[in-house]
């Protein structure tokens, strides 16, 4: 497996391998990888001739009071896992190979991009769409593969592809949970034993949502989000959104609405977690 | 010579003569070609296999209230150029197939595009950068040419490139006048013959600026800009802007400047044109 520290590297081996008829699968890490990163190799390594993981702690996707400088990070683990799966090239830069210091170029999505996270974390998503831009650009991908435990990212990447024209398919991976329900996430890495055993509230709020949903419709939105913020905030979690939004324009459901999005962001301790489920309320 | 309509077809021509191992230069225009235009698809014509250029007036770059449908259209001559020039495809699509209704990512540059016609457009390079990074993963150029007459959006799309890794290598073509010294622009159509006379002047008076700027240096400039206003205005051009700034940071210059980029805008009549040169000052 290769290993590449420098964009033009990474270009190069791109380049040469599209010229050759080769394609070419794209995974978009933030590296600490789980099964979650490893079923999204997996699909990868079924899609294309070559598949590069990039490893890659993205500062401009970090708010200043957020966890970039703790973000855990373990390249020779995620280096044994890449093997493993199949990866053929790992990418895995220093942000001073990334941004030049005068960088001064934007990639922004200006609608699905606004409220959940979004709106909890400015500036996050314009972070996500220049680097996997960049990533992109260089990597020259015919296929990434996002996982959808990041519902609105996946959303925010697949309409910058279709608006920008960037001739790039994106395979969505479905989520996976740990035995108990919880969402797989590097982040997880920071909850006590404790917080992790509250933190299954998230999953389980998110299934009794669904069933509540497809009986009650767009109306009974307000009363299921009531209950889920109840029993999130009685198993300790502090609340950073619970909502149900249109599932295809991030904006509030209505009479139209086919799927739903219930997405939540919650802290235990200082730790934030994300989770979703669709819900399909018109079949 | 191809003719595609829609990104669909371009990208699929594209795609699969990058397969093929074949090499594209595009020449990116809004049409109604003049010796101009002719001079990049030579020049592209010299670095690729293939050389596609695009005819596309970007409704997002024009303002409200500028010229957006009154600008100039030929398509008939526009391919008769291309053909005669060599070109392999053109590129001519409708607005409607180039955008989305509902479309909602842009790129921007967000520094070199701010002063000089980014300050007097507000927009137009936002609008500029979305549609070239959108033409250039449709056309997967190896080389894009762009003309000198329009000088900060040649800065403006090197420095996107730079920043979002484009595998794409920026040539610079000659900016190309007339005998009278009036630099060739599509919108030299809307001038009255005697307002095209009077317009000879912006060339007359960057020509003037240069050796007295490589004389005099930086702290000339003032000095200078003055007379050039002076005569401009005595021409009867409206003066939008005449500027000296420092040619690779557009700032205002300093002790380190060693090159100056001086700019003018300047309306005769309801015309809008503009022009410039680049001076050393520093050997």
């Amino acid at each position: 497996m290769e290993i590449f520290r420098t964009p033009a590297e990474l270009q190069a081996y791109a380049l040469s391998n599209k010229r050759a008829g080769r394609t070419i699968a794209l995974v978009p890490t933030m590296g600490y990888l789980h099964a979650g990163h490893c079923s999204l190799i997996d699909i990868a390594r079924q899609k294309a001739d070559l598949v590069i993981v990039s490893i890659f702690v993205n500062p401009i996707q970090f708010g200043p009071s957020e966890d970039l400088d703790k973000y855990p990070r373990d390249f020779e683990h995620d280096a044994k896992l890449c093997t493993e799966h199949g990866a053929d090239a790992v990418f895995a830069p220093e942000p001073g190979v990334m941004y030049a210091p005068d960088a001064s170029t934007v990639v922004e999505e200006q609608k699905l991009s606004r409220p959940l996270c979004g709106a909890r974390r400015p500036g996050h998503f314009r972070g996500v769409t220049t680097v996997v831009a960049k990533l992109f650009n260089l990597a020259l991908p015919d296929y990434a593969v996002f996982g959808m435990k990041d519902a609105q990212q996946l959303l925010v990447i697949r309409r910058m592809v279709r608006d920008l024209n960037f001739p790039v398919e994106i395979v969505a991976a479905p989520l996976i949970r740990e035995h108990s329900g919880l969402a797989l996430s590097s982040r997880n890495a920071y909850l006590t034993a404790d917080e992790k055993e509250r933190a299954v509230i998230l999953s389980r709020v998110l299934d009794a949502a669904r069933p509540a949903l497809i009986a009650g419709g767009v109306e009974a939105i307000p009363a299921v989000l009531e209950v889920m913020k109840h029993e999130i905030e009685k198993a300790g979690g502090r609340i950073d959104y619970v909502e149900a939004l249109d599932a295809s324009t991030l904006e509030t459901p209505n009479a139209k609405t086919a799927d739903l999005l219930v997405a939540l962001a919650v802290y235990f301790g200082n730790t934030r977690l994300i989770d979703n489920t669709l819900v399909w309320v018109k079949q």
